[in-house]
């Protein structure tokens, strides 16, 4: 550099390295990262009409694209700029997705399908986890990959059964098609929970004492997994309401509201981690009852806050997800690390993918099919082009996927060579779902549903008939009209209900237990004043609905 | 243990440390966090008519109480839960705070009092600089402190200069007493950056080669970057607000919009970092430019969304940072390390405290009175009361102390025993300065200024008559009424403004140059359609006077 000429010329180089009290790459990382979620909303955006695009492909091939550059800039040393930790997607990332999730679901359609959700959910990730482990057992041992223990394997189906419905649910619409969107959502955020579990479950298992009583164990550990994390999800919810129903009322402070629900609802998932549950289900049932109590507690400017930061939120972490996965992909060692050839590479990943297809066919169109042979109304049958889009729906591989294999074969300091080419595989087989699969299924989805109307109508029939049977319900049963004349009639009405549709009277009977008992104590609609005629009345009307 | 008597009793002791993907000491510090926090919330809320307390002191004094609580839990050893990390504070829980302080300042009245503004928060912290740095220097000689360096003192100095405002602002009406308010309002943000950017001339700092020129370097550096950052702000904001206003208008999307504005603010901070700027002033005229022009641009339902997820996001953070600096005071290991008799650190606390009392009087004062020689007019005077209030709310020191003073005396690995006395000093200077000065502001300022109405009355007036100037001149050369009549008149009327008040005009002149140029190409109000009489018509109308 040339002796500097003027006092001005000095200080920017004087300067340098001025932030003494931050990490120089960790700011470049944010600085790209933020950058590039930027460019992902913005190109999101322009390429909203088109076919084949969405959010996730978007990131993803965004992440890839900058994967390269760095490995360029780099000089082939390291593509990564944040290296991935389970820590991050765990603890940050994944609880507003999940919160978001059951703080935005149709209450109303998630509930009424809740057996087959959790059918698909549980009982169809638990083929799948069988089918996947057994057929790489089968198929590697061929291949001529012998190093891999029996515990291995497992956690190889337990990865691989976690799917990722994201591609599939910015498709679908939650107006035209209810019942398909309330499966296909519903099953994921089961699935996610189920997977966690197996995979923890398979970690802590006892290989050398392994006996008939182990399945039996599996299942009450699930079952007590399940019903704790539920409770202490809804007890949390339940909390937030009471606390803002009872200081707040009358006071109310929208940014104290705001900061106690997200507090709240992140402190569930921290407890329910804390006490070795499933944190995923505790939020999501966190979620979902602060959206039916908590929710109509809070002032209409919180109302619209909350609904609109937490989607937010759970957006931004999502494109964050890919563009991570992507950016990842890329990763240098480890693909040094395989010593595979290609081809076993290639064979693996094929194997991976081809399980991935059958495991999710085993349980899918099964399931369906016994449903459609105990049930007998029309209405109630899943058609075969439903069972198509269903099975479709679980195909894709996401991040979940990725942080437990990382979790699995990266921890441990001495990853062999087998370890990384299974995190490698597992890395091309959400490469190649998520782009391939997932940019195929807006097309898929218009072809098999806007040709065929008819799923579409019976769906909406479905729906309104429904409709009406809650409000003939509801009418007379609200507590606002509590006459003695009227109370005798729908109970005859709800014995005959009973016979007729056991869903929607188990519906009747909690909306008659949640006006008596929760809402005089958890607040909720009806129990806090609100404006007619406000923006948010409007999703009030909505979220009644729901 | 028992042998287990059943299948059910095993499967918790199975399950222990199921969560194998997590690291249990984080999630336990996470848990506990969130729990204090919400503790935070409740408490601040039910003590909100409480007069010696608010939110700060409650967040500090949980801190402290579970700081104690772990320290005997953990039998003496530690009392951190996490580390403090220079990065967490400044990576995470800064930029929120200062970019919700430019989104919603009243505009209008922190430009009008820029140049006082400037004047306390540039001069005053310089002059504060070298009265502690100096201060420091002699008293440390005389009670037998000699190991530290010219630098240290300079550090000491700078550390000791960064204010925190919060507490006194808590108190202060923005509507009742606007000219104080954006004295300390804006004074504390333009303290935060002036003081950050000495700390780092001065680590900088070349001792061996100090010459007539070092000052008027370190006046160039500061310029420089004042004005860089400044202007990366405003591009970032105005970038922001022409994405909005070309790709998503009358196709919006909440989600989008909220999300891009929150990553372009971030992006702002992590670029001015990145490139030795101030992020601090970037992120702050972000916020400003945002709350002008992209805030206009979106849908009502986002309007609302930013204005409070911005606040609440900004109140965490800040309630975060008191209950970290709270329970890192009992930081065992660098009490035990200082080496020191109680005596010395009493001696040295003592001095901090009367160094940061004398060294901000001996700013506020002076520039104040000259103020009043300079300024003819009555309205425009700071009263001696006046000048007492902005004395005392810039005497609480907060979390930017601490940082600075972590990053300065803690990073080294060879700290001595004297940098740890210096710590444990700092946080006793916050802990003393935010509990005592804190819990006495509220009454305090109610003695000052509520028993003599006089100062309120003024204020009132001045922004009365200041309000029926602009609606005077904008109703004549606003856009929509262009005409040539009308023209000549407000320019000559402009040119006579210009004489009796030049801010006043700037204002105008602003304006103007705003409607014609910047408005069209950026948006901004009555450039994008709302709705009369919608719930953000009337923020609309709030913020139109600000």
């Amino acid at each position: 550099m040339e002796a500097p000429e003027t006092l001005l010329s000095q200080f920017p180089a004087r300067f340098e390295g001025s932030s003494s009290y931050l990490d120089l790459t960790t700011v470049i990382a944010l600085s790209v990262f933020f950058a590039l979620l930027c460019a992902c909303i913005i190109i999101g955006h322009l390429l909203h009409e088109n076919r084949w695009a969405n959010e996730s492909i978007t990131a993803l091939l965004l992440g890839l694209c900058s994967g390269v550059v760095v490995l360029l800039v780099s000089k082939g040393k390291s593509s990564k700029l944040l290296v991935f930790s389970e820590d991050l997607f765990f603890l940050y990332l994944l609880p507003p997705i999940i919160f978001n999730a059951g703080f935005q679901v149709k209450k109303k359609q998630f509930f009424k399908n809740f057996t087959m959700i959790l059918l698909f959910g549980v009982m169809g990730t638990v083929i799948s986890f069988c089918i996947i482990s057994l057929g790489a057992y089968v198929i590697f041992s061929k291949i001529g990959l012998t190093s891999l223990t029996v515990k291995d394997y497992l956690a190889i189906g337990a990865i691989l059964s976690a799917t990722d419905s994201v591609c599939t649910l910015q498709v679908l619409n939650q107006d035209e098609t209810p019942f398909l969107y309330s499966i296909v959502f519903g099953e994921g955020v089961v699935n996610d929970a189920t997977s966690i579990v197996l995979y923890n479950a398979v970690q802590s298992l006892d290989l050398d004492d392994i006996s008939g009583l182990t399945a039996l164990q599996l299942l009450g550990t699930f079952l007590y997994l399940f019903f704790t994390s539920t409770l202490l999800g809804i007890a949390a919810g339940l909390l937030s309401a009471f606390i803002i129903k009872t200081l707040y009322f009358g006071r109310h402070s929208t940014d104290r509201e705001v900061a106690l629900m997200m507090l709240m609802a992140y402190l569930s998932y921290m407890l329910a981690e804390l006490m070795d549950l499933s944190g995923i289900l505790t939020v999501f049932f966190c979620g979902v009852v602060m959206s039916h109590y908590t929710w109509h507690n809070i002032t209409e400017k919180s109302r619209i806050t909350t609904k609109h930061a937490f989607a937010t939120i759970s957006f931004i972490s999502e494109t964050f997800i890919f563009l991570y996965v992507g950016m990842d992909a890329f990763d240098i060692d480890k693909w040094r690390d395989t010593k595979a050839s290609p081809a076993t590479s290639v064979a693996v990943s094929a194997t991976f993918i081809a399980l991935v297809l059958v495991g999710r066919g085993a349980f899918v169109f099964p399931i369906a099919n016994i449903n459609n042979c105990i049930k007998r109304s029309d209405s109630s049958k899943i058609e075969f082009r439903q069972q198509f889009i269903i099975w479709w729906a679980g195909l894709m591989r996401g991040a979940v996927t990725i942080a437990l294999s990382y979790s699995k074969f990266a921890e441990s300091t001495d990853s062999t060579s087998t370890d990384c080419l299974l995190i490698t595989c597992t890395i091309i087989v959400v490469l190649f779902s998520t782009m391939v699969f997932g940019s195929i299924t807006k097309p898929l989805i218009e072809a098999v549903l806007l040709r065929h109307a008819k799923p579409m109508v019976s769906d909406a029939t479905e729906f309104q008939s429904l409709e009406d049977l809650r409000f003939l319900f509801i009418e007379n049963g609200s507590p606002s009209e509590p006459g003695q004349d009227n109370e005798n009639q729908p109970r005859r009405r709800s014995l005959r209900m009973l016979m007729t549709n056991p869903a929607i009277s188990v519906h009747y009977l909690w909306r008659k237990f949640d006006d008596r008992f929760m809402r005089p104590v958890f607040g909720g609609r009806g129990f806090v004043p609100f404006i007619p005629g406000s923006p948010t009345a409007e999703e009030e009307e909505a979220h009644e609905n729901s």
